[in-house]
């Protein structure tokens, strides 16, 4: 299996999301040595974090240990550690605690959601883009209710209840969808102080309409569906400040008792340390074979990188073609290492969906449109195959179809980090720091 | 379903766990009016808390939002509160916001572990008594094999990975079955630099003997089957001090990779502010009939209660026994109102049993003395048949035997607790205390 020269090439893989993950597999028992280093020990499954952020699924239900996944690769290590930078001429990605030398490096460390330049708002409106939001999202929304329950139980008087979604973008939609499906279904019988169908959920988006990405008319049968589940969506409204317990929008400050921010992009901070061109969001721009112009042993891959397809598409910032572009790049390498030409980058479009609560979706496949039960019966299946090992597949399709025939959802936790231990926050940071 | 008077009785049930949520189902829908307090929204199934430290199961698996369990109750009402303490004289119980009347009061706040005057041990040795104890635990022990696997990949060496499980308890047995069972199969495929199964597991009990409440012949076996699955098993043997990374063992420090509290019980703080008579560990002494001595519109039932039962037996600090006494303090009440006379508590010894790792188990029913396999059996039908909720069970079963049938266990997560939140430890406390 070895290489012509007889020295196993190192491949280093910086993030274990859809991209970095996908290299990875591609390059599992090949004549390269990898080591996958990330943050956390875990691939989250981001399509469904929106689930676990609405109590549906557990964190554990969309998420797989990276070593569980690679634990046949034995040409691979995982490491757990953080990525502060690179030193692109000495061939080194600079970690926390010490540094790794590469002959090809993968840079596939995603993308957060951007407060335009107002950070400060992070505290008052979690995005979801890890486990730790999901779960900080789903303790929110619980507490929301709890609180209006206890006010109701003092007073008699059903307090106003509103829950905004800032972002009318797929993970927009499919919030507000599943939180007006809690509040008017799932919950309902359990409060017996207030009526948690009188609970607001608006849906605030700056364009005139949402799901930008979709042609129109998906768009407007997504703000019907929406509708009809009893979100009130509310276009051309940007929301211009965001504080504890209350938003903006326009001049006027409203209440609110929970608000989840679900817009703006910004790619990892590592893109604009590798001295490329970066967009405003701070992807990098990329060549057709998905390296860094220049640097022709770096590549840049999933919503890190931006570029248009060989076919002039432009590649969207979606699992799909992240797990697209995790494979070119390691084809690539093992392209090199047998003397074949790279082949360029082109974005397969399967199609595009996101669900609209409980029943509801729309899909956009080729140039089909389809929307309501049907779509999210094909949503449902998608995101069933498309799950990371075969056991979190079957643990969720059971999850769905108890969710689905019971009206019940399980996972509505309100946890709070652990209470004993001193520094619970960055505890594990903390320990592997102090060795 | 009203009494002679027309007039409603008002009952406070303190705290969610086994006594608390049975003695508020045993109201459900009866002819009193029923308030349930806890600082969670969801009951929490401790006997599998040590499936959770170790990853086979989820949180949400064990665990179950107290409203969903109290649905059909429409005379009962949950309340996320804190509560403070009591004015019995007034007949009020005094919560961090507000209080509430009470015409009968069922205290149940359970126990934590006790540190022995050492409370400064518990940010270096968690215990195990919530969810967010459970996670915590995981992140540690998960943590360990991440550091060192990283101090191998730099050095070559395997490090020293040493857990200490403090207690010979049947928490410490089960956890530290369990742990050696991690190290020596299920994990062992996945770390490329270090050989897991050199992990040194070991569990300190300070008597001379394991499982002090079984007879010596279970406690023998037990410990046969530990040092089976590669458990040393140190009995006679305190640890005197606990700091980061080490522990001291008689005059000896040894590192540890992750040290666990598995000792001591100290009942809830809210004991002592009942007035009434409590021994060391905190524990309030009650009547037969469950009632505080003086008092009898109070109960003390649970892991807070102090009794000999009617027939002279001690009542255990079991789950089993907390059930048993909810019920019987539910209708104590309901025989008030209805003109009859109480009963006293009887417990009923069904048996007790505990896990040890994969295939082990040691069970006491009535006199039978039963070890191995078939223990481990029967415990796993007697713990899914306690689960609360039907649909827990099915979930629980089929990552039982998931498991079972492929070594492999899924909830093996590493979760810091929210990174976008400024205030994520106490965010829904501080949420409701700023309302």
């Amino acid at each position: 299996m070895n290489n012509a020269g007889g020295v196993r090439r190192k491949v280093v893989v910086v993030g274990g999301g859809f991209a970095g993950l996908y290299a990875a597999k591609s390059l599992a028992n090949t004549e390269v040595d990898v080591v996958l280093v990330d943050r956390k020990n875990h691939h989250t499954f981001q399509p469904l974090l929106y689930q676990v952020a609405t109590g549906v699924l557990g964190p554990h239900q969309i998420a797989a240990p990276l070593r569980a996944v690679l634990r046949k690769a034995r040409n691979t290590h995982v490491l757990l550690q953080e990525v502060t930078g690179f030193d692109l001429d000495r061939r080194v990605v600079l970690l926390s605690e010490g540094e790794l030398p590469y002959d090809y490096l993968i840079v596939a460390a995603g993308a957060r959601h951007s407060y335009f330049g107002h950070d400060e708002w992070a505290a008052h409106a979690p995005g979801l883009k890890t486990l730790e939001d999901a779960v900080d999202i789903r303790a929110r929304v619980l507490s929301a209710f709890e609180r209006a329950e206890q006010a109701a139980f003092v007073s008699g008087e059903q307090p106003i209840l509103n829950f905004a979604v800032i972002g009318g973008g797929p993970t927009g939609v499919e919030l507000a969808g599943m939180l007006a499906d809690i509040a008017r279904r799932v919950v309902a019988d359990e409060y017996h102080s207030i009526d948690t169908r009188k609970a607001r959920v608006l849906l605030f988006e700056a364009a005139d309409r949402i799901l930008l990405v979709y042609p129109p008319e998906l768009s407007a049968s997504a703000r019907r569906q929406l509708e009809e589940l009893g979100v009130e969506v509310l276009t051309g409204t940007p929301v211009t400040a965001v504080e504890e317990g209350r938003i903006r929008v326009g001049e006027e400050w409203m209440p609110t008792a929970a608000t989840i921010w679900a817009t703006g992009v910004a790619a990892s901070p590592l893109g604009r340390m590798l001295g490329g061109e970066t967009d405003r969001a701070g992807r990098v721009a990329v060549a057709p074979d998905l390296s860094l112009p220049g640097r022709p042993e770096v590549f840049v891959i999933g919503d890190m990188a931006s570029l248009k397809d060989a076919e002039g598409k432009v590649v969207p910032g979606l699992g799909a073609a992240a797990i697209q572009m995790g494979r070119t790049a390691a084809s690539n390498i093992l392209h090199d290492l047998q003397g074949n030409a790279r082949t360029s980058f082109v974005y397969r479009d399967k199609g595009t969906m996101a669900t609209i609560g409980k029943h509801r979706a729309i899909a956009l496949i080729g140039k089909h449109q389809i929307s309501g039960f049907i779509a999210w019966v094909l949503w449902g299946i998608v995101h069933v195959f498309l799950l990371i090992g075969f056991r979190s597949r079957l643990a969720v399709m059971r999850e769905w179809m108890w969710a689905y025939f019971t009206e019940r959802i399980n996972g509505r936790l309100i946890t709070t980090p652990g209470e004993v231990s001193r520094q619970p926050a960055q505890a594990n940071h903390a320990a592997r720091e102090k060795r």
